[in-house]
């Protein structure tokens, strides 16, 4: 299998208190900010505050390198390894995140939203309707 | 804001019957296959028929180029345009497919799943237990 390659560049930077890796739980409690780059402040439009939304970034201080492709849940070595697709730890192969907030309100080009567990600078990759994609569109 | 980029590569692809573009619906109805790098097979370990599955992946046959910020829902042309980050339109900024598929069925590094609206070829870029990350790991 030819291993294809594919470029991404942020569209937004996350803003939140939380510069160092902690428990995802404690950011999820937490109001983060979403600056979306102006330039694509027009793709926001029809959003609304109570909705969710999937937050597609970047686990941006992941140690890169090679990936233990078997992990204990939460780096808890009393729980037995499991398969890091069988898990959301940030050391993935792609280190991508998605996680699905609840915006509490739009200004301009800046969301504010609760749930997410992004470090403070993650770059944002993608934004879009939450769901399973059933009747989404 | 200086826009960062990132590389990505495929950790698998998706294999149905579905070559060319058509509505995500009737994708979903039918079931693919997941066919994950052998390198990554042991990322697997712990899942298991039945559960529900997070796959990303690329809309690899979304065409490159400019994008519409604000576009019609499902392209028709009757509903007033939206912000694509209010759609799960194809035609995306950085081209992401985020979809909520079941397991069907495992073996060695193929994965049978139903409910995923990828086109035949479509590379993966991720696989992460599905849910809002409250309580996950």
């Amino acid at each position: 299998m030819g291993k294809r390659t594919f470029i991404f560049f942020e569209i937004g930077v996350v803003h939140n208190d939380f510069d160092r890796p902690v428990q995802g739980d404690l950011i999820r409690r937490e109001r983060s900010q979403l600056i979306i780059d102006p330039q694509y402040e027009k793709g926001l439009f029809g959003l609304s505050p109570g909705q969710d939304l999937l937050v597609v970034f970047l686990f941006h201080r992941a140690p890169e390198g090679d990936i233990a492709l078997k992990q204990h849940p939460r780096g808890d070595k009393d729980r037995p390894p499991r398969g890091v697709f069988a898990l959301r730890s940030p050391h993935r192969p792609n280190p991508i995140g998605v996680t699905k907030v609840v915006i509490e309100s739009i200004e301009d080009n800046t969301l504010v939203v609760r749930g997410l567990d992004a470090l403070n600078g993650s770059p944002i990759l993608d934004l879009k309707i939450a769901g399973d994609g059933s009747g989404q569109e």
